[in-house]
């Protein structure tokens, strides 16, 4: 008898009649002879409303207090799944993430797993009951209420898959699986029956909103065998499987960007050892990621250094920027938030020479300047003025042939 | 120094500026040098809420699955309060139900609590937090969440304050304390300043919903001073407290009344052994609480059995009786939904010959016909037709001197 996870998002139980759908369609799955565990999000807006009723209470929420809030959403809609599969005949039970023991670290706000107690769901899967957790959130080992973090739902899902090893896990959401690119810049764009772990992580954390990242991670490193598919209308989704298909000829999967980018750089800083981490550490210090960094020599045996932040630490990271300038004693400033960075990302990069030279040639042709690039195993970014993101996405679609079937697939 | 359970109720928390009002009014207390546990309902209006998603969903919604969404409204406005006192810099810390092991039995949406472990909260009074406690809910040995029906926040508040050997339990609510009667129907209803469990009881079973009967039975068994006071006006409330004052001369303390009583009669029943079990046997296995039960000898020797339910319950306890009144081969049913109760309750009644007598004049020589009598050793009830409800309660209010304060005192 198979096990399956399946995770419903905030828009897929956003309300009753679509609790109702969702309790159809995993109705249907179970008289099919499978085991289901039924991971929800909050209803969408839920998580929202709560966090500002936190807001006009507390200046700076407490986290610990801010779990024990928002945990009661993903509460609320596993609660009335329950019943709606109960409507319909359909034996289930609704668990919270301390219920079924998803022991986590004390981290509030974005805790991380470290083990969960599969007996009780087992027990219930055993006797023919739909079993459903809470998604998002687990307890510490002094029984606080913890959460994973925005979009931890996916991670809950795929943590359960990996404890109960589960054959695969679902995860249902508003779009229909993994594309080459996004629809609404590149009408072409295709859905990829399959993707890899690894690219789905470049995929990911490039912006392509599908998965929380963490979600990917664990399954790649648990073996869990992911499908992202749509609540909304049928369709197989994109299969997310450490597999690489031996036979696949695509050189690249997919084009990912991301708008959310902000650029600063300092011109004339000393070439002296120690540089980097005098000019990064006090932006670590107040938690401010850093994407991408690039230092090149410049005139006069000085360096010119840059990197790349979140649009909404821009603000900050100028500021500071600023004092260390002054402290080293370097040129000045170069600031750019109106910057976007576009990535082709594939495995087949691994085993093809020339993707680079035709992603530079391609954005070369449009008249589109390259202001940094940056490379890994299977990506290539670049970074480039944000009224460019359009034609870059569609010219490197194009060059690509992404909206051609693979020919070994 | 003093441990104090405070309890507010929803409208005390029924919005963040409402919670705001209650932490200021936390906090002095702590400042006055007392540890304090706080319980809390859920904001007004959203136990309500979740009850129609719950009805929504499902017809006859799960238990087990109630509690669990319903409990979360407590939990969201213990977690709120405990960030509005952090706000002031107030030291708080939140929990549920199940956090601090309110263990109850397993009767989803009515449980009653078995035990409390209170060293959590112990250790966190000790270092000077403020401890605020999820209202109405606890814990069922297996994990499961359970309620302990409408109004089981004032029966947390209590149980915590016998856990804890508080030295009061202060219920703050809307209203400002125990009255001779409902102010609405008699404007010179008097705020009692102290009033007896007993009386209480008599008077929170007969409508005067003040407190949640099962927290009086509660206080009354582990003798927790109790004391019902308004959270948006300053006064004393009302004391409520085993001991009688011996000099109190008031022969009744207040009026009680019920609308949400209905009445059924089933008459020429044979009268054999084992009669009234026939009849309230059905009513009983459906769920349905009874009230007020005469049987009386009729013509031919036949029984006539009457007895009141809540009007909720009435539609189908006719139905009952009805198939009743065929196998027992009855005559037939009489019902009445149009009925109230009222009571008259005292303490003085054990040591006052005659009241029963002055009662029963009053209404007379008001011309309102009594339709049933039942009496305990501190409370007299009757049944009148609904229309009377207010000249009833108004002629006995009048006639017992309730707008005088009891000379005694």
């Amino acid at each position: 008898m198979a096990v399956y996870v399946y995770k419903f998002g905030g828009t897929s139980v956003g309300s009753v009649e679509r609790i109702k759908a969702v309790a159809e369609r995993v109705k249907n799955a179970r008289e099919l002879g499978h085991q289901l565990v039924v991971v929800v999000s909050a209803m969408s807006g839920e998580t929202n409303r709560l966090i500002a009723l936190a807001n006009e209470t507390q200046k700076q929420p407490d986290a610990r207090e801010l779990d024990a809030l928002i945990s009661t959403g993903e509460q609320v809609t596993s609660a009335l799944l329950s019943m709606a599969l109960q409507e319909i005949g359909c034996p289930a039970c609704s668990y919270t993430g301390g219920q079924v023991r998803i022991l986590t670290d004390s981290v509030h706000n974005k805790a991380r797993i470290r083990s969960i107690d599969s007996e009780k769901m087992r027990a219930d899967l055993e006797v023919g009951k739909v079993v459903i957790v809470a998604g998002f959130q687990g307890i510490d080992e002094h029984g606080n209420i913890t959460t994973l973090g925005r979009g931890g739902s996916d991670t809950t899902a795929v943590a359960l898959a990996a404890a109960l090893k589960a054959d695969e896990c679902y995860i249902y959401t508003d779009v229909d699986g993994v594309y080459t690119t996004d629809p609404r810049i590149e009408p072409k764009a295709r859905r990829l029956d399959k993707i890899t772990f690894e690219e789905m992580l470049e995929m990911a954390s490039l912006g392509s909103k599908v998965l929380q990242i963490r979600s990917v991670e664990f399954a790649g490193k648990y073996n869990v065998a992911l499908r992202v598919l749509s609540s909304f209308k049928e369709g197989k989704g994109t299969l997310i499987t450490y597999e690489e298909s031996p036979m696949e000829s695509a050189l690249i999967s997919g084009i990912a960007f991301n708008r959310d980018e902000a650029k600063l750089t300092i011109t004339g800083v000393p070439d002296l050892p120690g540089v980097a981490s005098k000019i990064l550490g006090p932006i670590a210090d107040a938690n401010i990621d850093v994407d991408m960094i690039i230092q090149n020599i410049g005139e006069d045996g000085a360096t010119n250094f840059t990197f790349t932040v979140h649009r909404n630490d821009f603000a900050r990271a100028k500021s500071l920027l600023e004092a260390t300038c002054e402290q080293l004693g370097a040129k000045k400033i170069i600031c750019d938030d109106t910057i976007v960075k576009v990535s082709i990302v594939g495995v087949g990069m691994r085993s093809h020479a020339g993707i680079a030279n035709t992603m530079f040639k391609t954005l070369a042709d449009e008249g589109i300047n390259i202001q940094m690039i940056a490379t890994s195993e299977i990506k290539i970014s670049v970074v480039v003025a944000e009224k460019y993101l359009e034609l870059a996405v569609r010219a490197l679609h194009a060059a690509f042939e992404l909206d051609k079937e693979p020919a070994g697939s």
